[in-house]
């Protein structure tokens, strides 16, 4: 999960539009026929159970192939996983696309407080940083709140030092925290780079206080001008905040073995459950690839494993949906959305199809957390099928959202392009303690709320699959952001 | 903290003594004087108030000295600290004792999953075990659930393999799971080298799930043969069964740079406020060193802060107490209480005096929860005068507990020689999370909480050594364990 702070900002600019269309949906809904709503009552009813178990499915992902970067030997056997799981489901036809990319390695990484007693930090390097020379750069820790103080900061103040961002993500259900802190992660090796800074060391963006920092990418600005950037972990960073409170000058030694070692090449894998009646199809999505700290459990294994599991579940009942669902599992998406972009430009240039047989797309990937909203970007009419959707959602414990939020990572693109959009919202209190972690391991994920999970992408997909509404793809329009 | 194994065992073995003992204390209560307890009220309210603030020495101690492993520079730093911290605090006599003891460092550690996609495991040696070869150990894993399972198995199951216990620590308030499943780390090494094991991994010895793994001191053996030994982290350990349970047969290379290297001298420090008419004094204990890992936040800097800052706070009182409260900071506890031993010796060297003027000995070395409880091993009027000693306590939330449970590391080996003992329970619900851990940092410290345990010691400190009666130093009798 990358693109939270795009969502965030989605939300503010969608929010005049959506009054008209939320104002006016509540009037018609659509109707579903009971022998519908008796096969959703059955999905949920096997979905909470764990019948075909998601459980399973990430117990083996993340145990067998374990961490999978992008373009990594592991990435390889995960593509061959996701292939061999999916063909021995119930999905009609299971195939995959090629994605390329530039390949980003993490060798070892070190930071060591040099001025008191040569203390270790816990650190990891961003995503997409280069690395430091050799022996490292050994430099005065310069301190700033925010990214916005490194941006007003006199170059004097930082050239030649390392600069320290010490802004501290604050945790809440929809995860909005992380939009708001992940600037220091995403903009500061560039801004650290103009101000001439040596290096740029970050508080982890996350909302717990172990000794286990968070990776992530970082946006590497056009003339391509970044230092070599990491995170520490909280406690690490808050001993570093302690050192200047009681009026230190404290100096780092930064050892980073990383940067990008020539092209990578990974797949996008589909499975497609065929609608009995049209070409047209819904996607879930989730990516397989994972950073490679922890087993990629939360992120995203339990999204891999909540849409197989679900659309296994649909193409299991005796009756084909009317449409279809498409089962995406996307490549890389942790280092910049590669397989999202690369699905994107693979439908535009399918003039036939292409975007316009979407449906809407839908993803899961932010953690294993229940669902407790759903939300969306879709038509009127689609709206009002949501409403009807709710009530056989309802008893999962989800309420009925907004029709201005989109939701989704690697299908980011495509809302953007103007495909319609449903978000299942995941109560994410706890994910941003474990994110782009070692402490994303499988442990943390709660049998139960995985479950819950795949009864609502079931109900949803079903639902939805199995009408004729359409919800909006083609009228919709781009979405642009300021 | 290291001995709560001794404690859990002590408790079954002086079962039978203390139904006599604490069936007949309750007749008699001591008496104290109005002014003593209005001053024993004063001290609870500026210990919970933390005029005299604990958390700012735990902070100074743990963030300008960090992690301090016995014989290290940061240790021979953090005795300077704590002789510099004693000397502006209210003690009429600072002093040291030398403490030398074999010197184990910790270089480089790793294992992967070779059998796995080569996966990160999270592990740490174990300390005073030996190292690997320079290349590391690659063998197939064998698994057992218990010290004993491999104490049962045939050698052939084992030669030439990697042994691994994976036992589970439960947690519960008091702690005393610890004890039943610290005897993997301490005697699985030995146990491994019987059987002809190439090394052993264990699960770690805590209650939490992070990618933390938790270190500690092993037993060496009579005849010093035993295998590298390393615990994984929690998670690293379950993904390592669960491989087992899908019929995996897990490869591991180990790879440990550690080992002894020559002898290393360190220092107990000691803080004393001279009682006004007697030689006699309460000795409370907390150890200075701490594992490499962390910054012994919660072990041991947390005791350290309380024992100073709780008999400061008596120290700055008007009235100087009866008999005198010496502060001891014990060097070198983790790698086998080497500072409590050595202070021992040097006692029991001392014809003049020596235990006979210890009063009591408490020490505080479970962290910085809150004291829930307070139990002992002393003589009949001692137990008499803790309960009326504990009318004061109790408003901190401290419940009368039983007068047969010693507590204590460093003071161990005192209370074996018969020495009077009051332990002050700490809560340790969350204690074993982080114990022996990277994660065991200041941020794990609840101030409020800290301020209670400093009450309490002052509290106790205080009416215990401003009165007339004997604990039972030299009439108890040895302590024997099973």
């Amino acid at each position: 999960m990358k693109n939270l702070l795009i969502t965030v900002l989605i939300t503010v600019v969608l929010s005049s539009v959506s009054e008209t269309v939320s104002a006016q949906a509540s009037s018609f809904m659509p109707r579903i026929s009971g022998a519908d709503i008796a096969i959703a009552e059955e999905l949920r009813r096997k979905g909470m159970a764990g019948e075909h178990t998601a459980y399973q499915l990430v117990s083996s992902l993340t145990t067998e192939v374990g961490p999978r970067p992008g373009g990594s030997p592991a990435d390889a056997k995960a593509v061959q996983w996701a292939v061999n799981n999916l063909r021995k489901m119930g999905f009609d036809r299971v195939w995959t696309e090629s994605v390329d990319f530039p390949y980003w390695r993490r060798g070892d990484e070190s930071a060591t407080l040099v001025s008191h007693g040569n203390q270790y930090m816990a650190l990891t390097a961003l995503g997409g940083t280069p690395g430091t020379p050799e022996n490292g750069i050994t430099a005065e820790v310069v301190h700033f709140k925010t990214l916005e103080d490194l941006q007003n900061a006199e170059p004097a103040r930082v050239r030649g030092k390392i600069a320290f961002i010490s802004n501290r993500m604050q945790p809440s259900r929809d995860g909005s925290g992380y939009g708001r802190a992940v600037v220091a992660r995403s903009q500061g090796p560039a801004v650290a780079a103009q101000k001439g800074a040596l290096a740029l060391v970050i508080r982890s963006i996350g909302t717990d206080n172990d000794r286990l920092p968070h990776t992530g990418a970082i946006r590497l600005p056009d003339n391509g001008r970044v230092v070599p950037a990491a995170a520490l972990s909280n406690p690490d960073a808050d001993q570093l905040v302690r050192l200047f409170e009681h009026g230190m000058r404290p100096r780092i030694e930064l050892i980073l073995d990383v940067g990008f070692a020539g092209k990578a090449t990974s797949y996008n894998v589909f499975g497609e459950v065929t609608g009995s009646e049209s070409e047209d199809f819904i996607l879930m999505g989730a990516h397989l690839d994972s950073w490679d700290m922890g087993t990629g459990a939360l992120d995203d294994g339990a999204g891999v494993a909540i849409v197989m599991t679900a659309a296994d579940l649909i193409a299991n009942q005796s009756k084909r949906p009317k449409r279809g669902i498409r089962v995406a599992l996307f490549a890389n998406e942790e280092q910049g959305l590669f397989g999202g972009r690369a699905y994107l430009a693979e439908q535009l240039n399918n003039e036939s199809a292409g975007l316009m047989q979407h449906l809407f797309v839908v993803e899961s990937d932010l953690g294993a957390g229940r669902i407790y909203r759903i939300d969306g970007r879709v038509n009127q009419l689609g709206w009002a099928m949501v409403q009807s959707i709710h009530r056989h959602l309802a008893p999962l414990g989800i309420e009925l959202g907004e029709n201005d939020r989109p939701g989704g990572s690697d299908i980011f693109p495509m809302i953007q392009a103007g495909v319609a959009n449903i978000a299942l919202r995941q109560d994410a209190s706890e994910y941003f303690d474990l994110h782009h972690t070692d402490n994303d391991t499988l442990d943390k994920i709660d049998p139960e709320a995985l479950n819950q999970n795949v009864a609502a992408y079931a109900v949803l997909g079903w639902l939805a699959a199995n009408h004729d509404i359409n919800f909006g793809t083609g009228e919709l329009g781009p979405l642009t952001l300021n």
